[in-house]
């Protein structure tokens, strides 16, 4: 039976061989340029997948919460870091995953510091996140007062050991990524330049796909933490991070009524399953995602495109080329690529991989201690 | 203690006093106009809500999928009406369910009738789904050959049943509310007039929000199906179904970062929480919610508006004013009105009230049978 028989609501396909092929490709990058490799998870969100990537002799993943660390932990990593500012709330679930989890965590203010300074059980490391130009969050790699504020406090104490500067370029996803990265590696230089005297084993990593996969001079930068590239995404595919071949995630949407009069096809695949994140093309149009057609094997990816134009809770709406609307039947099914894995594989919470294997993801939680 | 010293990362809290209000308000409303309400429960999602529900002697409810059909089966109701054009694959589980719980569908094709004719087990209830004019599903009221030949089909069966039609005028959402439930009523009535010859208890249910928030004058319609209302959001205060302190959800956000010089505040809420929705206003900002302060018994509403201009998967931004910077400190909670409520309610899959009850949301489920 094919695996297609089994799917009766929206289902997120895995292809397996793609999604190993991206990290087997990543991990090559990394080891080329003399690079540490630690993947970020809050892509997949998977035991399973975490396997994949050990598999490459990586040892440490990055992760975005506290609640993903604690998830993650099972499979034995020696560290997982939570690039994530801290969230001084979570600082007794810290130290209970810290019994049997090495961590780090991430900072970017003096005011978590000395929270956390008396509160910490265990040994931890931690990184300065360092704001890479588009303001979301880290500190200026300019602002040395307060980089060596976080330092001095740190350096009383016997639980916080310093690890290095975390960069996340985030707006590579908009803008040019050549020109950032000029700024990115002069961030990086200044921070090396001025604290490896004190710190000779100083760690410098940065965190986005785009970067990771078409940057070749990394600087200084000694540590990659993407996690998108594990999946990749439309969004990649149009920045030029990877090819639409490469997209190892995609939607089984099933058929529920065809227009012909209108060349659209209704889904059952809406926002609760893709996120509403979505693309505007250069006519202007809007896409959730785009049409792959599956067979027992996984799916192909038909010459013309369709798209995703309209989404609610439940429903998708597909703006159908004529290629498709010959071939469609009520109760097909139809694969979708997402335009952001990352959020549609939170959706979803599992994945079927295309040859036929259950792989887990990391539940939601309530985000309350009872 | 205050169940705010309880929550350590972003938890969805409701308001219960707000939330029954809402209810109440209206089951009142369609007792005034002698309509049956058949809230949907896309929203909610929650059996213990289901109870606050029939506490007003509602004994049926509206769904969007089979999952959530099965899911809030447990609570007992008359009948559950899966509002959402029927998926040929989940035939299996309809039948499975039908042994258990009463049910009714949407049909929007003659292709999936003459599917199910053959497959069903049980008797089944169903409404044709008209479309309301916005083109997502249903057939146009003026389209009698599709109508005639679906009853005729469904004549000859002994299971499916035909309830009536159905309508969502979702556009109101977008455009003048009162033009389109002209359109609305127009629609309805010639329905009404062409086939109560035959069906003399014809079922006309109505199904949006704005629309059952708004409009006085139904026409022949006889049954609302809205589901927002039972929270409300964001959405809804600007459309004008609501006012702002009818809104029952807040998603309770750790504050780990904030930013003096540019008066942005850090917090955990990102898209995972609350989705990717999001409103534009006149001013041309954007915003993923507006904040309130939260309290032991619940959130008071700021007379100075602060919303989340940036989300990322994890990280929201939020835009303050000066008068929320004089008292915000790292680590503390902000609540934060969703623009859309259902959306942010299947990200969060549960709820914390206000007055310290855990309230369940539907699980997400892989959607294969295994």
């Amino acid at each position: 039976m094919s695996i297609l028989d089994q799917i009766t609501s929206p289902v997120l396909l895995l292809d397996e061989t793609r999604c190993k092929s991206n990290i087997a490709k990543m991990a090559k990058k990394a080891d080329k340029y003399g690079l540490k490799l630690a993947p970020h998870f809050k892509t997949p969100q998977s035991r399973i997948i975490g396997k994949w990537v050990q598999d490459h002799h990586i040892n440490e993943i990055t992760v975005s919460s506290v609640r993903m660390a604690t998830y993650l932990a099972e499979p034995g990593w020696d560290t997982i870091h939570i690039a994530f500012p801290i969230n001084n709330r979570e600082v007794d679930a810290i130290n209970e995953l810290l019994v049997r989890q090495a961590l780090s965590i991430q900072i970017v203010n003096t005011e978590s510091v000395r929270y956390l300074i008396d509160r910490l059980n265990g040994n931890i490391g931690f990184f300065i996140e360092i704001d890479a130009g588009y303001g979301r969050t880290g500190i200026p790699y300019t602002d040395h007062n307060t980089i060596d504020e976080i330092l001095d406090l740190t350096v009383k104490s016997d639980k916080l050991h310093f690890r290095g500067f975390y960069i996340h370029p985030g707006h590579t996803y908009y803008a040019d990524i050549h020109a950032i990265y000029d700024e990115t590696r002069i961030a990086m230089q200044t921070l090396y330049d001025r604290y490896r005297g004190h710190h000779t084993d100083l760690e410098l990593r940065c965190g986005d796909t785009p970067g990771c996969s078409i940057i070749e001079d990394f600087g200084v930068i000694n540590q990659l933490g993407p996690g998108n590239f594990i999946f990749f995404d439309l969004m990649q595919y149009y920045i030029g991070s990877c090819t639409v071949e490469d997209v190892a995630v995609a939607l089984a949407a099933p058929v529920v009524d065809i227009d012909k009069k209108k060349n659209r096809i209704l889904v059952h695949g809406g926002g609760v399953h893709l996120s509403k994140d979505y693309l505007t093309y250069s006519d202007g149009t809007i896409s959730y995602g785009e049409v792959v057609i599956l067979n027992s094997n996984g799916w192909t990816i038909p010459k013309e495109r369709a798209q995703v134009e309209k989404l609610s809770q439940e429903h998708g709406i597909i703006r159908a080329n004529e290629e498709l609307m010959e071939v469609i039947h009520t109760g097909d099914l139809l694969g979708i690529l997402p335009v952001h894995s990352c959020m549609t594989a939170d959706c979803m919470k599992g994945y079927l991989s295309t040859s036929g294997q259950w792989i887990d993801h990391a539940e939601a939680t309530l985000g309350a201690r009872s």
